[in-house]
C-alpha cells in the first residue's frame, strides 16, 4: 500500500510516495542531497537525524528512540528518521539546518526554469476566405510572433511533426480565435494541446535503474518539485543485473516483455504522481529518463545485445529528443521524451545525470563520483576533464551471493557495531534479523578487521582459534559447512562465512582498483581528492567509515566523503526544467573520458592488490 | 488480368502495366507527355498515332485500322494506338520523332539524378576496447567523411532517426568492416538497409487521384523509368467526389477505412512494380506522392473535415518529408515518403506537380495549366506568377449526372462526329455501346451546337420542332420522361437529353468562368495567351476542338492546346529523383497566389456568361 510522505523544510514542501511501513530514513534516500545528518549509517545510535512528524500515523518510538529523545521531544513529535515507520499518510518537518552536504534538499529546483520542453500558448489567426493558408502555416506564424514579442533565444519551429497534425485538424478550429498550446521540443513542434485556465506545465524526472526506479515531478512554470516515486524495476524478475536482462532479450518475446515492462512503469507511475499533484494528463509535457544504456536501449525499442560482450558496443548513447508517442506512450500525444546521453555501455546517463547535479562537471576541484548501485560506476576529474569506468562489482553489496544476504528489506541487518566489547547489529524497521543486507556486510565485514576475527588477508578465524578472542566474541565463531562462520545474530541463524568475506574482498577490490587505476592515470594522490560523492541507493546509507575500513573507499577519504542520494533522478528533473542543464549533460558527456578496464593491466594489478583489507590504522 | 505493355522509343524503353483488354492509347494516357499524335481524338479516323507492335498478342485489325493501313503495313505489326487491344504481354515501339507535345516520352528522366532521399553507402569504423562509441556515432562520422570525399553538397545528417535505431544495432555488428546503407532524406537518417552488391536503388512517383492512381517506378541511379502502373482508387466505393469522402470520414470507421485502402494501395502497387522491374523490398527507398489535398491528409491520418466546408482550411499543405514507417507503411523500414506541396484545399500537390513537370514555373510565357479530373483545377501564369483556382465542375465529364452517362469504360462513346451528314460515334473498345463518357459527351455537345440541334443558350430542339434538320438527324430527336432527348445510337437507346446539355453547361461554365477569372485579374487577354496545357485523365483524350466549340475552353485557344497527360505523377517521379525537381515544387508554391472563386462577384457574372455556348464561329 502506498502513502504520502510530505516532507516540509520551511516553506517548501515535497511528496513522496512510498511503501507504507518503510523507515523514513530510506524514503529520503530516493531524494537528492542528504536531507538529514546520518553520522552513524542510521543505526539510531547518534540521534542527528531529528525529525518532526507533523501529522499522520507513525510507528511508535523504539528503545532507540527512547534512549535518545527526551520525553518531551518525543510529545512534541520529535522522532529519528532511521527508526520511525508510516503507518498512514504523514507530514514531517526536516530540521532547516540541513546536512552538510553540497546538494540541497531541492522541493524548489536550482535552476532557473527555462525547458527545452515548453508549451508556447498562441492564438494563430481564424482562417477565412481571404487567408486560406493551412493550419500548419498560421500556427507556425504566430509562434514565430510570439518568439520575437518575448525575445525567446531559439529558432522558431519550422513544421509540425506528423503525429501533431491530427490534433492540429482537431484543434485549430472554428471562426473565432483559440488559444492553442503548441508543445515544442528540440525546436520541433511535437505536440498540440488545448489550453486550460489555470493549468500548469509539468515534467518529470525519471532515473530507470536496475534495480530501482524513481519518478520526481515537477512544475516547469515554477521549479516546485512536486513529488516523487520509487518501485523496483518491473524487469527484476528477468534477472538482478543488466547482463541478465541483455540476455532475456535475446529473444523477441523476452526483448517486447522487458521492453513494454519499462514503458509501462514510467506511464503508471507518471500517472500516479500526476493525478497526486491534482493534474491531468495534459499537463504532463517532458519526461526526461537517466538510466544505464540498457535501460534506455529496451525502453527505445533497440537491441542492447552488443553490450553484453567485448568490445561492449551500444547502439546509442547521445542525448535525444523523441515523442513519447514513438517510444510508444501512445496515450501521451503532446509529450516529449528526453534521452540523457551517457558515456558507454556501462557508464549510462545515470552517471551523467548525476556529475551534472552535483556539478562536477565545473567544479574547480579533482573529485570522485561513485554510483553504487547494481553495478559500481566511477568518475573522477572536475572542470578540466573527467575520467570515468565501470566496475563489475558484482552483487555482493546487494546481498546476493551471500549466504545470508537478502536486499534492503524489512528485518535486514544494515548496521553493525561493538559496543562495550559485543557485536551489536540493527535490522531495518527494528525487525527480527532475516539476513544481511548491503550497508550492514560493509559494517560486518569492518568490524570483524577492527576485532581481529578477519585478518587483512581476508582470513577468518577458525573455530578452534576462537580462544584468542573476548569470551562475548568467541562464542560467535562456529564451522559452517564450508568453513568458519561468524554469527551475526547466533539466535536467528544469521552469519557471515568465510566465503562471504572472500566475495567482499572481489566487490571491493573491483571498485578501490577502478578508483586507483583512475587516481593513478591522472596522476593524483589519494590525498590531493577534494570530495568522494557516494550516490546510489546502497550508497545513500553506507557508513563511509566502514567502508573505508573494508577499502571499499581509499582510506583517508571517509573525512571527505559527500552522501549525495539519487543525483541521477535529481539531474534528469533539472534537464526537464532548464535548457542550461540539459545542455550541461551534452557538455559533461564531451567532458569524459571512458576508461575501459577489463583489457588494462594496470587496473589488474591494481584489483589484485585492492584484494587484501587494509591494516588496523 | 494485369499484362505487361512494353514501350520502346528508339533505345528507350518502359513498362506499363494494365488491364487486359485496354486499348493502347488509353495504356499510353497514363504516361507524361503525348507519346503519340491524336488529332481525331482517337476516333480510327486520322491513322497518326501508328505504332508497331513488335511482339505479343493484340486484337486484330478492325475496319477502322483496315481503312488507315495497308495489308503490307498491318503486315510489319504497324496499328492504331486507337483502336488495338491488348490481349497479352506485349511490346510496342514508338515513332521517333513522336508528337508535338513539350513535355516529351519520358522513360529516361530529364533531371540529373540527385535525389532528395538517397543511400549513402560506408563502412564505419569496427568497434574495439579502443574504441567503444557507439553505432549511431561511427556511422555519422563515416557518412560526414563520404560527404567530404564526395563533395556532395549537404550538411551531414546529425543524427540517426529513433526508427532506423533497431536497424543499426542488427547491422553495424561483427569485428570485420561492413557496409550499410544509410538512408538519408531532408538531413536525417531515416533508415539503415544492407548493401547487396549490384542492388538498384528505386524511387516510385504517386499520383493520387480522387478517381485513379498510378505509380512510376524509377531507377534513382540511372533517371531511368522502369514501369508504370494505374489503378482505380479504392476509396470510390465511399464516393465519386472528394466531399463525399470527407463525409465518409467523419466517423472514425470511415476515416481509418479510407486512410487504410490508400495506404493498402500503394503498398500494393508499389511491391507490383518493384517486382515486376526485378528489385528487392529493401530497393525502394522513396515515394513521392502527389494528390488532391484530401488524399494527402487521409494518407498522413490528419482529418480532411474542415477542407469541406468554408473557410476551406486545410491542416497543412507544405511539403513533408516522413519515413515511410510512420505513415503506416510498417514493412519499409528503410523507407522514406515525400508529400509535394500544395496550394490550397483544392489545388492540391497534384496542381503543383503538374506546373513543375511541364516547367510551368520557370517558363517565361503566360500559359494556362488545366487538369480536368474529378475537379477542374487552373493555374495560369509563368515564371513572373501564377495564379491558380479551383471550380466545382462537377462530375458531368466523368459520366455522372448524364442520363446515359458512363466512365471510360469499354463500350462507352467516347468520340461523335458529323461524317456524310449522319452523326457518327466511336466507342472504346469498339465495343457495343453502353453510355457515353466524358470526352463523348464534350464532342456530342459540339457536334449538337454545329447541327443546330442545340442552340447557344443551350436550348434542344423538341421533336415537333426536328422536321428543319436533314432527315438524317431529324430521326435522332425524340421526346424522352423530361424533355427532348437526342439519340446518338437509337439501337441501344444511348442519348443525350436537355438536361445533361443543362448538366455540361454548368460544368463548362463553371471551367470557363475560372479561367476568365483569372485571365481576367491578370489583364491579359484570351490571344495573348501562349498555352493551354490540358492534363489529367479525361484531358487527355479531350478533342480540343470540341472543348472550344462548346466554350470549354477558350475559342481560339485550341491550335495552342498541349496535351500533357498525367503531369502529376510525372512531376512526383521526378521529385524523387533529383532535389532541383523536388525544389522546384517548393518555388511554385511560392510562386503561386490562391483565388478563392466562391466568393467573387466577378466569378459569378463570368460564370453566368459562360453558361451560354459560343455561337457558331
Amino acid at each position: 500500500m502506498t502513502r504520502r510522505l510530505r516532507i516540509r523544510k520551511g516553506n517548501l514542501v515535497e511528496d513522496l510516495w512510498v511503501e507504507n511501513g518503510s523507515r523514513i530514513i530510506d524514503a529520503l534516500a530516493i531524494m537528492d542531497g542528504a536531507t538529514v545528518e546520518t553520522p552513524c549509517g542510521g543505526k539510531g545510535l547518534c540521534g542527528k537525524c531529528r525529525i518532526v512528524v507533523v501529522a499522520g500515523t507513525v510507528s511508535a518510538p523504539d528503545k532507540l528512540e527512547r534512549r535518545r529523545l527526551s520525553a518531551m521531544e518525543l510529545a512534541s513529535g520529535e522522532r529519528l528518521a532511521c527508526e520511525v515507520r508510516i503507518e498512514g499518510d504523514v507530514e514531517v518537518e526536516l530540521p532547516e539546518q540541513g546536512a552538510p552536504s553540497i546538494v540541497s534538499f531541492a522541493p524548489q529546483s536550482r535552476a532557473i526554469p527555462d525547458p527545452p520542453v515548453r508549451i508556447v500558448v498562441v492564438s494563430p489567426q481564424v482562417p477565412g476566405l481571404e487567408n486560406q493558408s493551412d493550419d500548419e502555416t498560421r500556427l507556425l506564424e504566430a509562434i514565430a510572433l510570439e518568439y520575437v514579442r518575448t525575445g525567446y533565444s531559439a529558432l522558431p519551429p519550422r513544421r509540425v511533426a506528423l503525429e501533431a497534425l491530427p490534433a492540429l485538424a482537431r484543434l485549430c478550429r472554428g471562426d473565432s480565435p483559440i488559444l492553442v498550446g503548441a508543445v515544442i521540443a528540440d525546436g520541433e513542434l511535437i505536440g498540440i494541446v488545448p489550453v486550460r485556465p489555470g493549468a500548469r506545465t509539468l515534467g518529470i524526472g525519471v532515473d530507470v535503474g536496475t534495480t530501482t526506479m524513481v519518478c520526481r515531478l515537477i512544475d516547469l512554470g515554477t521549479g516546485v518539485h512536486l513529488g516523487s516515486l520509487s518501485e523496483l524495476n518491473a524487469q527484476r524478475s528477468f534477472g538482478a543485473d543488466v547482463i541478465s536482462r541483455i540476455e532475456a532479450a535475446r529473444s523477441p518475446e523476452g526483448f517486447e516483455s522487458l521492453r513494454n515492462r519499462i514503458r509501462i512503469q514510467i506511464a503508471a507511475m507518471t500517472k500516479t504522481l500526476v493525478e497526486a499533484s491534482g493534474g491531468a494528463g495534459d499537463d504532463l509535457i517532458c519526461f526526461a529518463v537517466a538510466g544505464n544504456s540498457t535501460m534506455l536501449h529496451l525502453l527505445s525499442g533497440v537491441s542492447p545485445d552488443a553490450m553484453a560482450s567485448s568490445p561492449f558496443t551500444p547502439a546509442f548513447l547521445k542525448r535525444r529528443i523523441e515523442s513519447a508517442a514513438a517510444l510508444g506512450f501512445v496515450d501521451r500525444p503532446g509529450c516529449a521524451a528526453i534521452l540523457l546521453p551517457g558515456i558507454s555501455a556501462y557508464v549510462g546517463s545515470d552517471i551523467i545525470a548525476g556529475i551534472t547535479a552535483i556539478g562536477l562537471h565545473k567544479a574547480n576541484e579533482r573529485s570522485i563520483f561513485l554510483d553504487l548501485g547494481t553495478n559500481g560506476e566511477i568518475a573522477f576529474g572536475g572542470l578540466g576533464g573527467i575520467l570515468c569506468c565501470a566496475t563489475a562489482a558484482g552483487p555482493a553489496f546487494e546481498g546476493a551471493g551471500i549466504e545470508k544476504g537478502i536486499g534492503g528489506i524489512a528485518g535486514a541487518i544494515d548496521s553493525v557495531w561493538i559496543e562495550d566489547g559485543a557485536l551489536r547489529f540493527g535490522t531495518i524497521g527494528n525487525a527480527p534479523s532475516t539476513g544481511i543486507c548491503g550497508s550492514g556486510i560493509v559494517d560486518a565485514a569492518a568490524v570483524l578487521l577492527d576485532c581481529g576475527i578477519v585478518d587483512s588477508s581476508g582470513r577468518m578465524l577458525e573455530e578452534s582459534e576462537a580462544h584468542v578472542l573476548p569470551p562475548q566474541l568467541s562464542v560467535l565463531i562456529s564451522t559452517g559447512s564450508r568453513g568458519p562462520i561468524v554469527y551475526l545474530d547466533r539466535g536467528r541463524g544469521i552469519y557471515l562465512s568465510q566465503a562471504d568475506i572472500r566475495a567482499i574482498q572481489l566487490a571491493k577490490a573491483a571498485i578501490a582498483a577502478g578508483m586507483a587505476t583512475l587516481l593513478a592515470l591522472s596522476g593524483v594522490a589519494t590525498g590531493d581528492v577534494d570530495r568522494l560523492y557516494l550516490a546510489g541507493g546502497f550508497g545513500s546509507l553506507l557508513d563511509a567509515r566502514s567502508a573505508a575500513r573494508i577499502g571499499l573507499i581509499p582510506p583517508g577519504l571517509e573525512n571527505r566523503t559527500v552522501v549525495v542520494g539519487n543525483v541521477s533522478c535529481a539531474g534528469a528533473t533539472e534537464a526537464c526544467l532548464s535548457r542550461a542543464s540539459l545542455e550541461a549533460c551534452d557538455r559533461a558527456c564531451e567532458l569524459c573520458s571512458y576508461v575501459e578496464l577489463s583489457s588494462r593491466a594496470d587496473f589488474i594489478a591494481a584489483y589484485i592488490e585492492a584484494m587484501m583489507f587494509p591494516e588496523q590504522a
